[in-house]
């Protein structure tokens, strides 16, 4: 808000947000999430904070997917921490990937940055999205050359890029920025695939924080902000590179335009698979404020509350369900890290950008129109006006008032705002998501299914492309479907 | 916010509210609008503004419809005068046909006070929905008698009345407000069947401004608001009526519960209609923006875009469609007010509730994720920052980047928030519609057209509900669907 | 099926088509429906049949938006007269308009051939969807130029043309096939730019009846058909036309590639806004179906049941109300004859593709599994299996077996089968549809309203507050829109 | 049709459901489905086919919802086997449970039948769903008792039941029914609470095969039924038990209404998550007609097609993922006998119900009208009309027109028809699905977590993340979850 910000932990802005990802570290110390919220480093053998971990197996993407759904419940919002977690895994097994085919050492570097993340539970932001200016130009067409970020000097001892991410959650409030290309790079784009580390503070970095719904509620008291603790969204911020020098121990690509595509569909894949998580902990939330509210309310019984309820459940276990598959289906790379099913990845984050916006309808629906229009705390507060709110928002003696305002906030902040065109722009929009289901399938085995039935063809006993057992399918997956090929 | 005002029209936070009613006055001096924004009042001959006029004609409806999107195109929001407009008519009715059946006079005394509103060209707020407490209990099983507004004691020269009624639009802002019951009421809840105006200032009313998305935006400089000049909302507000005295002239139902029913059902139906008008309006101006935006980000011409801005048209127009239907199917009631065909009324809301959400997410899906992440107005104004942004929300040299943020601001106060739960529920929510629709066909008649068809039954050239000549469908209309009978 | 038909009026595969389209003859003798079945011809002053008129006015389309929901209620199948009827309507006005530009004498020549049409109330079918080919290639760049018809040879006394229509509803049962271009034709492709009239049974015209759903059924029983006297839908014959001569008098355009375009749009709205009327009449007799099978089954009064058929109604009722609009927003072409608005024709349709669907989807629901796994009248009719069927699908004491069976079967032939295909593809697909949306709005103007609002352009206060413009069509059709009002 | 029929293997009208369920039979020999197709008798320790399977492991669930949709893939339809599998599996574990809780004998009575039926790989139909008479009313309120199946004698060497199961799925040319209870029953309809296995040709039992759509096509050609091998659906037919005995050895279950409940539940649950399987088999089927009959129409080019590919592929795998991760979520029951994840069963469903009516209706959008005017085979062969379908159907010159007429067919054949309702009602309703769902969830655990975030209660760390609860079943489910993984 055009101020500078000294310390961001005092400042109230900042605080929730800081709040929900300080809950990462905090259920990590929990006994009872401990097989959750933990896991075993495979570079040291010590007991880390999963979000720091690589994936050994397809188990324990399916674990990521339930610590997620666990953390979404606990905080009703967005934590901030998975997009470095999934910038993690996709470096390393690409930068293993590189290393095999180019002869270059980035696997090991990062290997060494990973181990300092792990051994010091860093908070890692991932960036990823440029700018961008004129969609309808590559990065080296575009007026302004800065409009992707990108390299503008290399030297012995590391390089300067120039440029800007945008969108980029939990920035403000991180320890470390991992900076991604946002597309498939081709050749006359190289200067362009570029990937490295800085801490937040670098010199040449400049973080705003962006503006979202209701954001300034948070110094209007503790009610009315909705969600009392934790924010509405992960304090999406534009980072600013300008001139910033890069040493060479915390570059991860640099020129090697032809992994920027793995790079982004393993990574996309990755964390287009959360939304099953963490949107499906959230909805958790959302459904149970909205049962209290028609319990309050009084029309907890009705028939269409009851349906619309099982409406939002459905909606969002199915998200859920497609989460969990597309983990289990995933496969082993070659760095040993393992990673999601790509065509599911993109379907669960299809159903996310249209379930979402049905069962927040439905919280609406059933919470009633006091969402919009309840008077503020302060009025609450107020000698006079106080008593006049106590009365006439009060509907059955054995429940305080406030706990009816507390549930309409509560929903206005998770249903009314930034919270919807999030789940559809974060991860990848859907018209993305579309393009990527279509490159992702085998259409001529499908077509060759129908032909055989329609008895224009000879069954030639194709392979199918998900059956057998378990090592077919992962051989079958890996050759056909090989999202690194 | 916990303040008393005291000059509302110096006020930041009602100048927007100001600004859109205004603009009825505003439109109707525009020699352009004649037609649309006056009418003839058929008490004085007297050219008046339309929304103080009793509808002669369904094609007057139709007109009120057209006058209603012309709004919404021009404010990009609520406009706040139609609920005491359609207060009106339906009082205008209602009071000419209880006069007729009871021998009172409440039509004589709401002619005359129509003749002052549309003399002065007053803002009539309507105020109809109760605070309701237990939504599982009448009125007269509240645990607090005023959860409802309801006489208190009368006397010859007036009545005191008590309670409150919730979700006022315009109510701040406003000249006069009518109370009207929000439910039909039985015998026992006759207390709460009470209709009556009173100027905005009446000795014991106090008016509460509720909060809404964004609504301190306002104080945060020009562009941040999104809608430069006008609001997100109505200015809604709870109205607290404590022992409010309404001299006897004012009083235009008291106790006449039997009466309460159609009074409820021809005011919902008028109010329902509109939706269809005003909805369709903004809804032009969001596809005007998201379709700018789209040329400004460089995507105008991708496939999916224009199929979605199609999408977008698509459900626009079908919700404006049925209102016109609505209109045209009307008929005249004894009093010589026209009113709508209540079937339609709940097709035209209930598409409503619905297809908002679908066009303004699309609009969100268009305009992409700076609508919920771009930084404030004030770094914008900030020598440094202002800078960056002006670098990085660039897309194309000839178009300069604050129409950009303009237009991202102006999506965001369209299409993230408030809006759309006042979409679901202003009017009527959906379970309601939908029982409305229920009770609203002859399903036996449909039944017989099934039957006959099936060789159960002989057709018995059972009178179609809809059909014929004009004359018939309207005699058909009064005897079988009349919503006064 | 592989089987020439002598004579089609006592074939058991004819009779449920002509005993539909027999209800128009019929229906037009009842006094009840005198004003709806018949209209006074503007040629000759005599009653006609409202099939063969030409529309005077935008009530007197609403009114044949009227009389195409009787028919579907009466016979609950697709009557076929609507096509021919909307092909006179079109050659009418673009008749017209190509003589006033080009001198030709095409109106004199039709108005004669129309006056005939009336006096002798023909059935016409309407012949416009040509078998196409490579759907990527225009008509000229076919492998073989007869995948679209076109002229093959000019005479001073006539024509000779080739080619074939297909899906043509009705053709079988007419007395005349008009046939029209399917699409806008090009300089190059203006042989293929014909219309004309030919007898059913000119020489050289072979017609083939296609299969449809069930269409077997007929020559099962009475009640294994479902629809005890009707059809499933309107007979659709391929055509072909095998070196045909056609007349001079019957010849309404040889050339004129210019007219195809209007020819296309002012066909196309007149037939997609029949889908309002004729399809919400069908709907009608399936909801009384649904509601009294629901009755029989004892479920009627379960909320999930009554909320399914609300929103039957709801949908059906919104496809009417678009339709009722569409025509009374039309225009008065300089012919006289009066047409719809083009951009509500497009909406209407749209909404038929996908509620219909929806509503035919809630049928089943209700009606439960025994619509497709019921056994045979003939099993009914077996002196033992009779007697488990009349016991096994009782329900209650007081409804005959019988009343249930034929309710699943009428369910059945309704909501089960071909149906629905034609309501998607009938009059326009959707892809068609949304691009037609998308010409007939004028976007420039949406976008002004945006930029007035949002600060970024001084209000220019155009005019046309629910507009649209494209071309010479839409321009002419926008200026005289409310002369018929 | 009225007929008996004396062998069903020769008669043309059962041929495609045989040829269907044979499939079963023949990849169970193919080597390269070994895996998928056999297991492992728990029993007997040799190889059987898996439709004879006591489900061992959640993976092996997993294993069978593979299975599933490769018979889909490769029959197109129904292939009958499942029910009968589905209630092994169900009683397995039910009798183990009333042993230990009543002291019976039927787990043994159930593992010597189904040593027999793995033995000899005997094909099990699954009767389930009652007549049921008068929806409103239970069992032994009915006017008739029999349109439940009871017990009407107990004798010391067996019983004799009486009544009939509606729409059975393979029961004509299965080698044994076996009839389960159709819902919970209580205390006075424990007679209805009866489960026994009989042969298909036990004296009493009369079968009547019900009608579906085009059911006769069959016997019209190769290429006019679609499916050129197969059916539409699975010969659902009426069984009539005419005072049926059942002996002793072969009563599952005979008045124990307090395991009615469990058995439908655990049946319904194994039985819903198989249309994630096999529905999408078929949809892999139809999506493959779908795009070759683009490719063959010259539009497979076009965004719309694709995005509509896209859209059945996002559908369908929606569906997939839901059944994988409902099987693997699921449990070890006390008999050994793993279960799947009952709320997510229902979820599955739930959203076949919707989306095979979505990708059908896109299939039936892309393929285009002909799916519904194709001249018949008999017409193709015709010597003269023949040539011209030759003729005008062509599209390209390489593609045979017979080829494009045999992907129409099939389309018909898949997309418009039985096949949805089965979609909708086979295994339960939407009406039923949505209550389980309501049922099947702790929202208990929802509004704790909601409270506990809008700071009215303080948070207890519950412990179960995902969770449910209801009965004793859930709870047991509950607790054990995670055994098998």
């Amino acid at each position: 808000m055009g101020e500078k910000v000294d310390s961001i932990v005092d400042h109230p802005m900042f605080k929730p947000h800081i709040a929900s990802v300080a809950m990462t570290y905090e259920l990590a110390q929990d006994p009872k999430y401990y097989d959750l919220m933990t896991a075993e480093s495979h570079l040291t053998g010590e007991r880390i904070n999963r979000f720091t971990h690589i994936h050994q197996s397809t188990q324990e993407i399916m674990t990521k997917v339930r610590m997620l759904r666990l953390m979404g419940q606990k905080t009703g919002t967005c934590f901030q921490r998975c997009v470095g977690f999934d910038a993690l895994n996709t470096l390393y097994a690409v930068t293993y990937d590189m290393d095999e085919k180019l002869g270059t050492d980035y696997h090991q570097r990062f290997k060494k940055y990973l181990r300092r993340v792990q051994g010091e539970d860093l908070m890692v932001a991932g960036a990823m999205t440029d700018t961008k200016g004129d969609r309808g130009r590559r990065p080296h067409k575009q007026d302004d050359p800065d409009l992707y970020l990108h390299v503008v000097e290399k030297r012995d001892e590391g390089i300067i890029v120039k440029g800007a991410k945008n969108h980029i959650t939990g920035a403000v409030n991180s320890h470390e920025i991992i900076a991604l290309p946002t597309r498939a790079m081709a050749e006359e784009d190289k200067d362009y695939a570029v990937t490295f580390a800085t801490p937040v503070d670098a010199e040449g970095i400049t973080l705003v924080l962006g503006r979202q719904t209701n954001d300034t509620r948070r110094l209007d008291g503790e009610i009315d902000p909705g969600n009392t603790r934790y924010a509405i969204l992960g304090g999406e911020a534009l980072i600013i590179y300008d001139d910033v020098f890069v040493p060479r121990e915390r570059i991860f690509m640099c020129g090697e335009h032809a992994f920027t595509g793995p790079l982004v569909q393993i990574f996309s894949s990755h964390h287009r698979v959360n939304y099953g998580g963490c949107k499906v902990g959230v909805a958790d939330v959302v459904i149970g404020a909205t049962k209290r509210i028609a319990e309050v309310n009084g029309v907890d019984g009705a028939y269409h509350i009851r349906d619309k309820l099982s409406e939002m459940v459905h909606l969002a276990e199915t998200c859920w369900a497609c989460s969990l598959t597309c983990a289990h289906e995933g496969l082993r790379t070659p760095s040993g890290a393992c990673v999601v099913d790509p065509l599911l990845a993109n379907v669960v984050k299809l159903n996310v950008t249209r379930f979402a916006y049905e069962w927040m309808r439905l919280a609406q629906d059933i919470a009633g129109g006091a969402i919009i229009t309840l008077p503020s705390e302060r009025d609450y507060n107020h000698p006079i006006i106080g008593k006049y709110m106590e009365k006439y928002y009060s509907t059955k003696k054995d429940i305080p008032t406030e706990t009816r305002i507390r549930l309409f906030r509560l929903i206005e902040n998770m249903a009314v705002g930034a919270g919807l065109p999030e789940a559809l722009h974060g991860a990848g929009s859907p018209a993305t998501l579309k393009i990527m289901i279509e490159r992702s399938i085998d259409i001529e085995e499908k077509k060759a299914l129908a032909e055989t039935i329609a008895g224009i063809r000879e069954d030639k006993h194709f392979q199918n492309i998900w059956g057998m057992d378990e090592g077919e399918y992962f051989k079958e997956f890996r050759e056909n479907r090989r999202i690194t090929k």
